[in-house]
């Protein structure tokens, strides 16, 4: 199975794009479009957002992930093995918080360049080719490399900001619910959220936090939009007290 | 074949995530995205939009149906026989008007849980699984249960509101077209619509109703959108006026 | 493989009635949604995206076309045989850019008709029973044609108007940039656009102009959306200075 994970957007013809390289070279691989709209051009925030939502995929998936704002300049383009799933895509920190929960990462180059190349979408051109060969078992073309040698930005375990805001208005964080005790409160633009096991158990009119269904900490409304009448958007703080 | 029908949004994971247990599960099986927008947490407008958009599908397709806005709390998961396709999702009402329609049912209530069942995702943890089973022509788990022990709220028959705001912003109603005569003239906010074959009979700048593909009234505007320039959501009812 | 390409948007239930056609009748063909929001309506614009972005597709693709605001009209429908691939879809203008780039077209009309042909939903009751057929190897039902006698619309070699904005903000222009010289300035509602070979390389804050991954001039913003703060639309106009 190849999983796609792009900030391309569910509109426009960059995932179908991508997806006919893919069938042309892998036809019998079932290809699922994962998260067609991780944060445009946020590679820190879409890279909390990668273990959380591939951790249930089947081993041996390939992972086609692509949020590169750098495309067209100098950046390595990068194959992990990481606990069994393959990891295709750019070598900007995307992989970074991924890598450093893994318990094993095999690190790859990918040496090798299609004939045409062009300077906006390696999406389409260089990283869906390599997942479709990978998912057809051959790892050719592929130069390893130490994982040291990744770029591994100065980033927090636990990145207490909001990192995507769903179609209900529901804002996802890049904190593990593990990691908060739950009888912390949390604490976003002065309005302050305490845990609720399921949305219809939380208190009318007031935000509240769970555990969403991928292990992070989510902050929502019941019967309603968390998102909504306010300016919370990508990158908003949270604040975590521990009573 | 599996359809899948749920409020989850075009954007975002959940699609993705249900579609990745559906390929490990049943990998030779077609999957198509029927309806990823029905009414966010409108369990009965799109119940209306149930029985009209999956008449045309084959015998034998499953339709995962998922607009659960009281996922983790008690309420039955079903899997149910509605004229020779299977349903899969929450004892909710969100069947209650494909069953009424239909000529045969044969329900059963879902006893099987997975090993890991979220709180706020059994479209993933717990249907998805189901309706992979029963296209694999797996049964197992399915316990029988009477129609008349489903959730049956006191809907009317032709629900005269609109259900559904299209791309185009054409707006469907939860009534059959079979049961209003084309003399009829619809009023929705104070505006009046009459009767047109096609787009592009209809009179210029004003709104008009015809049937729509799936056999609902729809309130459209010739190269407009009816539902632009007005406060028209779901749930906005519609007077019918017959001459 | 077959590709499908319509103005029907990415929400609500056309794409996937079309897919369950599809599925139903060509069950072991891949399916591409390549471009499912096509200018809503605009023929004109479409036909200049058409044949950037199917250029890239394998020989024998079955390209399924649907832009059609006269559905329901007399208008021919077409089966278009074009340097090796197939386009079906309406008569209304859609294709002739691309048979106009082409070097070989082989034009039929579809004589078939469906037991149920509904007024406003040809893409699923005509055309995708049509493109599931030459999938499968059938040409039956179809009735040559000359290519003169295709809807040509006087429209221009190259349309000097943005035909499309992306999810990121980026201008999509009717304009293959093979036709323009790199040191030409473009000009969009006062604002001057000069030639820029990555986003990376561009200068913050002022909008520039690139060759796309599909080979049409595209205006963008580095780090921003050339569309945000601006009435630019589908249509407006660009100007070439060629310095």
């Amino acid at each position: 199975m190849i999983a796609i994970l792009t900030d391309f957007g569910v509109s426009g013809p960059y995932i179908g794009q991508m997806r006919a390289v893919i069938h042309e070279q892998a036809p019998g691989i079932n290809v699922v479009d994962l998260f067609s709209d991780l944060p445009a051009c946020h590679v820190r925030a879409s890279a909390y957002l990668l273990p959380a939502y591939t951790q249930f995929l089947p081993a041996a998936t390939v992972c086609l992930c692509v949020v590169d704002p750098g495309v067209g300049t100098e950046r390595k383009a990068l194959a992990l093995q990481i606990d069994g799933r393959w990891f295709v895509g750019p070598d900007n920190g995307l992989f970074s918080v991924l890598a450093r929960q893994a318990q094993q990462v095999n690190a790859f180059e990918i040496g090798w360049r299609p004939d045409y190349l062009s300077n906006s979408f390696h999406g389409r051109d260089l990283f869906a080719p390599v997942a479709a060969s990978l998912a057809n078992g051959d790892t050719g073309g592929l130069e390893s490399i130490r994982p040291e040698e990744l770029v591994f930005p100065d980033w927090p375990d636990e990145l207490a900001e909001v990192v995507y805001v769903d179609h209900f208005g529901n804002l996802v964080t890049g904190i593990r619910a593990e990691s908060v005790p739950k009888t912390a409160v949390l604490e976003i633009q002065g309005q302050h959220c305490s845990y609720s096991r399921t949305f219809a158990e939380a208190k009318p009119d007031s935000l509240f936090w769970y555990e969403n269904s991928n292990g992070l900490v989510e902050i929502a409304l019941n019967k309603g939009s968390a998102a909504a009448n306010s300016d919370i958007r990508i990158g908003t703080a949270i604040g975590i007290q521990l009573s």
